[in-house]
């Protein structure tokens, strides 16, 4: 009999997350009893199913699996996580219950790193400026690009880009980066020597890099020791003209000192995550010619999110087939991840 | 006695185009008795510096080359221009004189391949309209992106990417592609199957390209056989929702069938090269949400000509030495060249 499997996510996902490619390769291995995606475990209908649940097939709006969750499901071996960040699901008592819990961390972090590719690009040409003036205008202003032929802080060649975290996103950018004519200098308390040298970056404090870069991207992980690490002083140390691009988190800026410092014009910021995500409608962030906000478009978006199943259901299959996870999650690893 | 160098392009030019080092390389190989850009050819100056001249150091706005300007210039052996096109300066005699003209093609391609890449990444995502939507709604519309979950046609995973003209900016474009998950198809009817199997891509009919493509990409020269190539019928069958991507020229494209095609809604249009360029106030491309203008960026700006600078100095460098050129233009290369 194939172990029994169950998904818990969020109701809609599921449409969008599993292909029918998915559901077969998910039935070729496994017993599902119930397609649609559990929200809640605390139901009658829940507890019958965990009673002979070995794996859950998990996504975003997993609910907690605690330990009376657990309880009820004495069969339960894997979660496999078809999105990247599991804290807010994984209880202490799962971490110590020998559950294999794997994540989508990686196929995550694909998109994101090539959305920041993209917006560092065009931020390097000061492009969200010329569209807007461009427009404005209807032709008039801002187009006679010309004008910027003797201004060298436009354009890509040289571009000095600092990495403030030499996370998987962040080692993904700089590999992205490394096929363009830049410099590029990272920051990371973590990062050895050894490690820099491998990946091809210069290391730097963080308050040189916020000084020297042309365009400072955040990939460092929130967690309590990262919580407004670009404040005033980090701010203020940036170049005229420079930009903060942020699809990391929210949580790693000062935004009341972001707002002060970009009211000002000498900054310019693309923030895909800003605190609160989204911004509230009086938000002064929305009226600054020098900000680009994304609506938190950077990660898996649509056809995105099948490369996150394409590994959770691979997981599956591994873990039925008796083979070890790609991408297990530990306890140890949870106090410098996301 | 060095070899006597002048400069011909828009006057402003040389202050953008040439840092103090390609001023020092120039002056350790030639002498340069007017450091001014020379504007037309044909005063008593010019008639002066001509005679004596071997090299010309030319940039956007150089004036002709004409029969009269070689007959006043019988020591000219190297025309070394800082910018892609030289069909415009270039006259037959000056093909005929025996004159090396050598060209920044490469150069200027490295940052149009660049752009397109980042708008290709952004199209992939619809983050235009979502910019848009986010901003103008303040948060409350188009901000929840996961109502686009369970759209397959947004995300880059998979994506199938059209390109339209295998040249030296479509060969850089394709290989930026192959570092993503994408499809890549390519129309170009100069493209050998043996060429086609070294760039790694599939080959198409535009017809086929256009109706297959979630984003199609111009990078076909402005010539004579390519005018309004992309026109009614193949505007007609692209996709729903399927990008085009101009960062070549409008000549490519059939500007009244595209506004037409645009004016629907059915399909999206990002557009840096449009015709006229720039379009007039009155053109209604400016009112289109499905269309995103850029002021005629991809090209090289800011220090980005640089890049161009240095290959022409290194031409300039190397015939000084009697070395062979890098990147001479020769006139057959005219026909299937912009």
């Amino acid at each position: 009999m194939p172990p029994q499997l169950i998904l818990a996510m969020r109701p809609e996902l599921p449409h969008g997350l599993l292909r029918p490619e998915h559901w077969q390769r998910l039935e070729r291995v496994t017993r599902i009893p119930f397609r649609e995606a559990l929200t809640d475990f605390d139901t009658p209908h829940a507890t019958t199913l965990l009673a002979d649940t070995e794996i859950i097939l998990a996504g975003w709006n997993c609910p907690p699996i605690t330990e009376s969750v657990l309880a009820r499901a004495p069969k339960l071996k894997l979660v496999a996580y078809a999105a990247a960040t599991v804290k807010y699901f994984a209880s202490p008592a799962l971490w110590a219950s020998g559950v294999v819990v794997t994540s989508s961390h990686v196929p995550m972090a694909v998109p994101v790193a090539e959305f920041t590719l993209a917006a560092i690009l065009f931020c390097g040409k000061d492009t969200f400026r010329f569209i807007a003036e461009h427009r404005a205008s209807r032709g008039l202003k801002g187009t006679d690009t010309r004008a910027s032929w003797d201004n060298p802080r436009i354009g890509n060649f040289g571009k000095r880009i600092g990495i403030v975290g030499a996370s998987r996103i962040g080692r993904m950018v700089i590999a992205h980066l490394q096929r363009f004519d830049m410099q590029i200098r990272v920051y990371d308390p973590f990062l050895s020597p050894d490690e820099a040298t491998r990946l091809g970056v210069e290391q730097s404090s963080l308050i040189d890099l916020m000084a020297w870069s042309d365009i400072v991207s955040l990939h460092a992980p929130a967690i309590p020791t990262t919580r407004h690490m670009i404040g005033r002083t980090e701010l203020a140390a940036m170049r005229d003209g420079a930009y903060l691009i942020n699809t990391a988190r929210g949580w790693l800026i000062d935004h009341e000192a972001l707002e002060v410092e970009l009211a000002s014009r000498r900054i310019n910021a693309f923030i895909d995550t800003p605190l609160p995500d989204p911004l509230p409608p009086e938000s002064r962030f929305y009226d600054m010619p020098n900000v680009t906000l994304t609506p938190h478009l950077a990660g898996a978006q649509g056809n995105e999110l099948w490369r996150m199943a394409d590994l959770a259901v691979e997981e599956i299959e591994r873990h039925v087939a008796g083979l070890p996870p790609l991408a297990p999650v530990c306890a140890e690893d949870l106090d410098h991840i996301a």
